[in-house]
């Protein structure tokens, strides 16, 4: 059975890995910064991905087959208001555990999990994974820092690490710091007659590469079972998405009558992604994988699962 | 009067920037891990650099017009044996400084000093600005870092951050870790009696790009009082050295027969350099900087120095 590490399982795409894992019969531990996890079934870790100690302590106990790295400040705004803060957890927090595995279980896999937020400010229609990074923001720089580290891990030390570079994805268990999470949410409070009947967004005139995050982690294991180390792959559809289609579909799903509002501050927030697109080629002829989510689907779960948490009471 | 602020100011450049802008007439305070300084005529803190509260309080006091950060893991193989280390000084130090900067100077100048280490694996005769690095090494990964991470504080923030990327160089009080300071104290050691008749050398097929230090800080100098914000420089002299021909001068040097010695570690140390060579077109134009020591006066007071620092029973 194959053992699996996942830093920062706690988080929106850690408990989609972590399920799907389990799934296929791995042993599943996980470490993240609170006290306990609500996950049952896995060996959980609590430590600050910080604390080199601790992280080595761990992964010297463990000695993971693999680890998948998805521990970090991952909403881009909050890193450009505390960067400091940010560039530690995101770059020094990767060069805890791939520091560890080095020391302790330099024969496992590592999964960096990196952004399109890297690709910055190239101007292209898509992207693919020879285009060269040039970050625009404290998120996208963290990331592309952590890659160029990790690659010297990969080229010095010969340890197996895969690398890829993430797009736009949502689905139900996100924060709604997200776009598609928050209309999802402001949508579904006002369904449930816990908010107004409108929604507050940002710029409409902006297309977005999504995936379900079911597909994300679908495509994480695939690049551990069957990528090449030392390879970077875009983790995407392919394809944009029109932020109005998405806000239609919101709307159309509820059954009051919602007014949209525009708010300035989230128009500012999301401007720079004008048209966000990756090529997934690579990820999808040399890994096997394909898209099992349509985002029909995958926005219809994300309503359902703030409709749920609003009449459960968690809201 | 400028009052200019030196992180690392008990290394190598450090002491010679020091020297550099006091005779300008700057007031000079130092930063540095050590309890003391041997500098006198400065206001000397004594600070971890990756220590951001420590960093924070010592810039809010001193509130200085510019700084140049210096402080950092500068031996290549050093970063290659602790990376962890290294990464942790080189860009967490960086972002200590560069972040309270941000916060109690943000009208403040930064002089980020990056390295040529950051061109890599690129293979060109000769390098310029244009070039986008690729990192080979953990040391150009973290300068490579650390430079993109301040391109963020310009970005974002409007700070008036300055790069370089400083090729080799050399002169009195450079560590033997380097190889001309290697070279010329092993020459010096037997010509005062205290060591064998013989130089211990790595690779001699290489040929590379030295500046003497002090033309080094005039060009750091320069850049911060002529160059452009947001502006990279090369600093280098655009020509290579051949390391046989450094060799030959110090061999001349000495009175005795001395014996030249391959040795293989340090061969794989610097083999990767072959030919590494920065166009320096823009330093010159944009700034005025102009050479002022020949490689000659430079060896000779670096032999000078080691024979100074031998006779006086330093050694």
């Amino acid at each position: 059975m194959i053992s699996s590490l996942i830093t920062g399982i706690n988080g929106f795409v850690g408990k989609h890995l972590c399920e799907f894992l389990k799934n296929k019969g791995h042993v599943v531990s996980g470490l993240d910064i609170q006290k306990k996890s609500e996950i049952s079934d896995i060996t959980y870790f609590a430590a600050d991905i910080c604390d080199g100690d601790a992280v080595s302590n761990i992964i010297e106990k463990i000695k993971p087959d693999e680890i998948y790295h998805l521990a970090a400040i991952s909403f881009p705004k909050e890193a450009n208001i505390s960067p400091r803060r940010a560039l530690k957890i995101n770059i020094m927090g990767t060069v805890s555990v791939i520091d560890a595995m080095r020391r302790f279980c330099p024969g496992s896999k590592f999964l960096f999990v990196g952004s399109a937020k890297e690709y910055g400010t190239i101007q292209k229609e898509i992207f693919t994974e020879e285009d060269i990074p040039s970050p625009s923001d404290f998120y996208g720089a963290s990331k592309y820092s952590s890659e160029l580290i990790c690659r010297q891990y990969f080229m010095l030390y010969d340890l197996d690490v895969r690398f890829t570079r993430s797009f736009n994805h949502t689905g139900p268990g996100q924060s709604s710091n997200f776009v598609c999470s928050d209309w999802a949410r402001q949508v579904a409070m006002a369904e449930c007659g816990k908010g107004p009947s409108q929604i507050s967004v940002g710029n409409l005139d902006v297309e977005i590469d999504f995936l379900d995050v079911r597909d994300v982690v679908n495509a994480y294991w695939h690049i551990m079972e069957k990528g090449q180390k030392g390879r970077i792959y875009n983790v995407c559809s392919g394809k944009t998405q029109k932020l109005c289609d998405i806000l239609d579909f919101f709307v159309e799903k509820s059954t009051k009558n919602i007014k949209v509002i525009r708010d300035k501050n989230k128009i500012a927030a999301i401007k720079e992604n004008k048209a966000l697109r990756g090529d997934n080629t690579r990820l999808c002829t040399e890994t096997g994988w394909t898209i099992n989510y349509p985002l029909e689907k995958t926005l219809k779960d994300l309503y359902d699962y703030w409709i749920d948490k609003i009449r459960s009471g968690f809201i």
